[in-house]
């Protein structure tokens, strides 16, 4: 047996004796090694009975079967991008880097690199929901992997946007990998693992419980090069996704909708205290993902108005016409500083543009089409 | 005469002959002094003729007559405030501290400090008006000043929000003082003059001219500890004010809306680049410009949730319950890693309150009630 598949069967077998997301174990593993913590937990009383219980070539022989790997760090497919969980506080006393994942599909978590996850509420509305579709449409067709959890809501919506533009999508589970949850997406969650991938740090056959939607939350944010939350009310699920993107210094952003909604709520203080930043499109979330000089985006001007085919002479003129009653050309001379006789043959310029007309006798005022 | 006297004589007469917003007229007077730059002036030879035309007593008697006063630079009514301009790089080629300022109405100048200035379309829709008006009369209530321009849309929506709780509003015209524009607005703006504040950098008589527009909203913005911007489209007129508002170090504050409406694009952009901070009501709004320890809003939470009121041995035992089926007992402290003893007692706890429940043979799940 090489090292490296003596390494491979102790995580299997650490996996399946504790929870994803147990920091002090999975600090230990980063730090010592998995055979070594494996070797030492055998002496505990209790554990080392559970241990020596498991049989990992078995495991992933099951697994192998139903289309399941074990991706472990070492292997090619790891994606380096998981390692920056060794150093990130702890949120709700879970974290650190998984002891391994179980992946199904054919898309590589090395290959998602520069993904963006989207995340949001569960009971989100059709203004959150047809968004997240939209922008992880955008993100998918300019070639980033879309990752989520499958969720109701925001979560299936970002995997049917990116199924949409047959873009990579990549769901994590806080069941088994084998498993579906919820039952509804049943057919979703079967497509990505036909098509993207599946992948859970919990064991195959592992029920989804509140610990493991917590420690799932962080693989979320860590395989991700930017997270965008769109709706969560101010205790949503979705925030701890978000918290986790800025401990894993990921480019963390956020939607906003109508203050008067409070499925937006959570996303507001976000933005509002600086933790994210507001985008409102799939552009602007590649510009901010992008490395420098990428999708760097032309700042919106706003529609083309009349005025912008202007001259500066004619310009400076017309912001001398009053809006309301007319004057005359020599007080709309005196207003903009210039010769009466120019302003004169200016403004007979502006009329035939339609800029500006004649008040009856009074004189000059601003057309309807030059107000703003 | 008194020096005082001159001066104010002199800046009528400078004021008759020149634009709101003048940036080398203003800065020389600012530099030299009102008597100087008038003195000089009357060497010119076109100006000079114009300068001496004008009977600056006559306009100050006629002026008062109609309830005007000139407050200029050294009155006690001037508010400090508006020498930030002094030292503000020009927008658009208007900028300066206002040679003088026209006001009708019983509120002072110098006793608005800390107002806020509220701005936004004309073209507003009922999300914005309302939000406008909600947010002036929470601000207002607080004993603040509601600054805003009399237009259509936002602004009237911002000076019904103060009038509604009687707090102060002052409404800044690009006309004159004694004029009204909009003439919709004639009632509301006579009300501002009798119970508040009308003010114009604009002689008394004069039209409203884009030029005028311009150089209104840099006092809209200087008079204000702070502007808030609701509902801008992308080239709005409003965002000229947050530009103003950004130079003078004034705190700059934008209310989001729909993505999808393209009257919140330009405060979204405000947001997006960090020149304005979200928020979502007045009461956010009085937190960033109140003094230190004013103000200061606890961060929302949401409502309480089930959760909160559980021990944290409680809560352990909570997030090791299967979601969808039920599991044993023995599994759930499994999970938990605690003794199956003291989980079992736990979840008989969980179940009186209503948070798990027994899933037929199957053992414990969560309860619809501990879902978030």
């Amino acid at each position: 047996m090489t090292a490296a598949e003596a390494d491979r069967l102790a995580r299997v077998a650490l996996a399946r004796i504790t929870e994803p997301g147990h920091v002090r174990l999975l600090d230990l593993v980063s730090d010592s090694g998995a055979e070594v913590v494996h070797a030492r937990l055998l002496d505990h009383p209790e554990i080392g009975r559970r241990l020596s219980a498991v049989e990992p070539e078995r495991e992933l022989a099951a697994a192998a079967k139903i289309g399941l790997r074990f991706v472990v760090p070492g292997d090619d497919e790891w994606p380096p991008v998981l390692d920056d969980l060794r150093t990130a506080e702890p949120v709700q006393e879970r974290g650190g880097v998984p002891i391994g994942l179980w992946v199904r599909g054919p898309v590589r978590l090395d290959e998602v690199g520069g993904s963006l996850a989207v995340v949001g509420a569960r009971t989100a509305t059709t203004y959150g929901t047809d968004l997240a579709a939209d922008l992880a449409a955008t993100v998918g067709e300019a070639g980033r992997a879309i990752v989520s959890g499958a969720a109701f809501g925001i979560d299936f919506a970002a995997h049917r946007g990116a199924v949409a533009v047959e873009a990579p999508t990549v769901a994590v589970l806080a069941c088994g990998a084998d498993r579906v949850y919820p039952q509804a997406h049943h057919q979703m969650i079967d497509h990505i693992a036909a098509e993207g991938a599946v992948v859970s740090e919990t064991v195959p056959g592992g029920a989804p419980m509140r610990i493991r939607f917590l420690s799932r939350n962080r693989i979320i944010a860590a395989l991700s090069a930017g997270t965008v939350v769109i709706e969560a009310a101010l205790r949503s699920g979705a925030l701890n996704t978000a918290n986790w993107a800025g401990r894993l210094n990921r480019t963390l952003m956020g939607v906003p909708g109508p203050v008067t909604s409070a499925s937006s709520a959570g996303v507001h203080q976000l933005i509002r205290t600086g933790a994210a930043t507001l985008v409102t499109s799939g552009e602007e979330a590649l510009e901010l993902l992008g490395a420098s000089g990428e999708h760097v985006l032309d700042i919106p001007r706003g529609k083309d108005r009349p005025r912008d085919g202007l001259s500066h002479l004619q310009r400076q003129v017309l912001d001398a016409v009053p809006v309301a009653r007319g004057a005359p050309s020599v007080s709309v001379a005196r207003v903009a500083g210039l010769p009466a006789e120019e302003v004169h043959t200016t403004l007979l310029g502006l009329e035939v543009r339609g800029m500006v007309e004649l008040d009856g006798d009074d004189g000059w005022r601003l057309a309807a089409l030059a107000h703003d």
